[in-house]
C-alpha cells in the first residue's frame, strides 16, 4: 500500500490500514514522513485520556468499563496501551491487555499496544504521531494507558489532554507517586477496586495533599467487579473537558511545542546516526577529551548537509 | 572561588571545594565548562557502582554497611543519592539518606544528594558530571544510588561499571522489574532483609529466569540487621571488577559515547533556548504544521552562530 492510498483508507477509518500505518511509523519505514504530513490536518480533534497507575491497580479492566460505557453514548474509541520495552530484548509483553479483548471485534473500537524502543521508558516520539494517526482515522475517543514504571508515567502529559491516576484502596504507592511528583501531573483520581473498603482514607489523604491548591483534582472511586462508579467517571472526564477547556487548550499548545522539539532532536540524532564521519568520532570517545569531541560534532552537524535528503 | 583555585582544590581532595564545584556544574554556573575540562584528565580511574530497587527495599541502610567495609580497606569513598524531582516544585527530598549521617563527619566519605531537575526522573548529563568531580578528588570509590522509581532506574547504566539491584525477599517486585527491563542490566542482585526468611526462593526465581543465559549474574543475600553478608557482597563487586574487567572497559566506552551525545544534545537545546527567534517560531507550534516548523529551527540552528559564544 503506498502512503498516498494509506492516507485515505486511514481517513475513511479503515482499520487495517490504520494498523499498516502504525506499524508503518513505529518502525520509522520509508515513506513515513509524508503520510505524517498527511494526517497533520486532520489532528486535534479527539479527546486524549491518558491513564496511569501502578501495575495491578486494575487499569484495564477500568479501560474496559470505561469502554463499553463510552460505546453505548456511540462514540469511535481507540486504545493505545504503551508497555516499556526491554532495553535488552526491543519486546513488548502484553499481559492482561488480552483482558480487553471483548472489544476487538467491534469496528467502532480499535485497540493497540505499542512498544517503546530505544526510550528506556519514556514515551517515544511515535507515540505523538500513533495518537495522531488515530484521530486522522477519525477516533473521538482515545485512550492511552500506560504501566506505572518509568518515564513513560510523568511522559503521559506529553500526549493527553486529561491524566487518570488509578490508585486502590489498600495501595501504599503514595511515597512512590509523591516522589516522583506523579501526583501533581494528574487531573482526576480514580479509586479502583473500591469494593475492598477504605476508599474514604484514600480520598481524605489525595484531599489533604492538594489541601492548599486552588483549584483540587477531582476524584472518584470506582468498583469494575461491582460495575459501580463508571458512569460517574465518565461524566467527571466530560465535566472537566468543558469546565477546563481553557487548561486543555494550554496543554495542547505545550504537547504541540515538545512534539515541534522531539522532531528536532530527532532530526540531528538521525544526522548523527547516518553520519560515518560522526560515527568514527564516537568511536575514538573513550580516549578523547568530550568537549572538544562534542564540539568537533556540532560542528559537522551544522556543516553537514545530510539533512536534505529526504526519507 | 574561581574556577583555576576550586579545580586545585578538588585535586587536594578538599571536602569544601568539591561541594562548591558540585553546586557550580549542578545549577550550570558561570566557568563550570572551564571547570569539567579541567578535570577530565583526572577521571576514569574510580569504580563507580550504581545501586537501584524500590523504595523500601532498604538501599539507604545497606550502603551505610558497604561504607563500614569499605571504610575499613582504607578506600576514599563517595555516595551520590539521586533524587527524582517533583516536575512542578523542581525540589528534591532527602527521606532515610539521613540515616547515613553517621559518616558525614569522616574526611574519606563524601556523601551527596542530588536532584534531577527537567529530566522528570532519568538522570541528568550534571550526574555524570559529578561523577567526574569526585572521581578528580581522589574517590576510589563511587556508589550511586537511584530510587527504584522512574528512568533513572534503567539510565543507572549510564554512569555505573556494576550495577546492584537490591531486592527483599518478600517483595512482589518481579513484574515491575521484569516489564521495564531493569533485571537485564543488573550485574549483581541483592536479596536484603534475608532475615525475613524466604531469600532462597527469591534466588531460584532469578537463577530461573537467567537459566539460558552464558554468564548468569551474581546473586548475594544480605541483612543489615543481622550484620550479614555484607562482606561477602563486598567481595562479589571486587570478584566482578576483577573477572569482567573487559566488561566494564566496553562499559566505560559506551558511557563515554553517552555522555558525548547528551553534550551534543544539550549545546543544541541551548542554543534553541537561547536563540530568541526560534522561541518565537515555537509560541506559534499550536498553529503551525510541526514538520516544516521543525525543518526551519534546524536552519536556523544549523545558521545560527550562538554556540561560539562560550560560557
Amino acid at each position: 500500500m503506498k502512503s498516498a492510498e494509506m492516507l485515505v483508507r486511514v481517513r475513511q477509518g479503515d482499520p487495517m490500514a490504520l494498523a499498516k500505518a502504525i506499524t508503518l511509523v513505529e518502525n520509522r519505514k520509508k515513506d513515513y514522513k509524508n503520510l505524517l504530513e498527511g494526517i497533520y490536518p486532520l489532528t486535534g480533534k479527539a479527546l486524549k485520556i491518558g491513564i496511569t497507575g501502578s501495575p495491578g491497580s486494575g487499569k484495564s479492566s477500568l479501560i474496559e468499563k470505561m469502554i463499553a460505557g463510552l460505546k453505548a453514548q456511540g462514540l469511535p474509541i481507540a486504545v493505545l496501551a504503551v508497555d516499556p520495552s526491554s532495553p535488552l530484548t526491543g519486546g513488548a509483553l502484553l499481559g492482561d491487555r488480552l483482558r480487553m479483548i471483548q472489544h476487538s471485534n467491534d469496528a467502532n473500537v480499535f485497540i493497540r499496544s505499542i512498544a517503546n524502543r530505544g526510550h528506556l521508558g519514556g514515551l517515544s516520539l511515535s507515540t505523538h504521531e500513533i495518537v495522531d494517526l488515530l484521530q486522522a482515522s477519525g477516533k473521538e475517543i482515545i485512550i492511552i494507558e500506560t504501566v506505572g514504571v518509568g518515564q513513560s508515567e510523568v511522559d503521559i502529559i506529553n500526549v493527553a489532554d486529561v491524566v487518570l491516576m488509578v490508585l486502590n484502596p489498600d495501595s501504599g504507592d503514595e511515597i512512590q507517586i509523591f516522589k516522583a511528583g506523579i501526583i501533581e501531573i494528574a487531573d482526576i483520581f480514580v479509586i479502583n477496586k473500591s469494593d475492598l473498603g477504605g476508599s474514604d482514607n484514600k480520598i481524605g489523604e489525595i484531599r489533604n495533599y492538594f489541601a492548599t491548591t486552588a483549584k483540587p483534582p477531582l476524584i472518584f472511586a470506582t468498583s469494575v467487579k461491582e460495575n459501580k462508579g463508571i458512569s460517574e467517571l465518565l461524566a467527571g472526564i466530560k465535566q472537566f473537558q468543558q469546565e477546563e477547556s481553557g487548561r486543555i487548550d494550554e496543554k495542547r499548545a505545550n504537547i504541540k511545542r515538545n512534539y515541534v522539539e522531539k522532531i528536532v532532536a530527532e532530526r540531528f540524532r538521525e544526522e548523527m546516526r547516518l553520519d560515518s564521519g560522526i560515527a568514527d568520532m564516537l568511536q575514538t570517545a573513550a580516549a578523547a577529551n568530550p568537549f572538544q569531541l562534542a564540539d568537533r560534532i556540532v560542528q559537522k552537524l551544522k556543516t553537514g548537509g545530510i539533512h536534505d535528503k529526504k526519507n
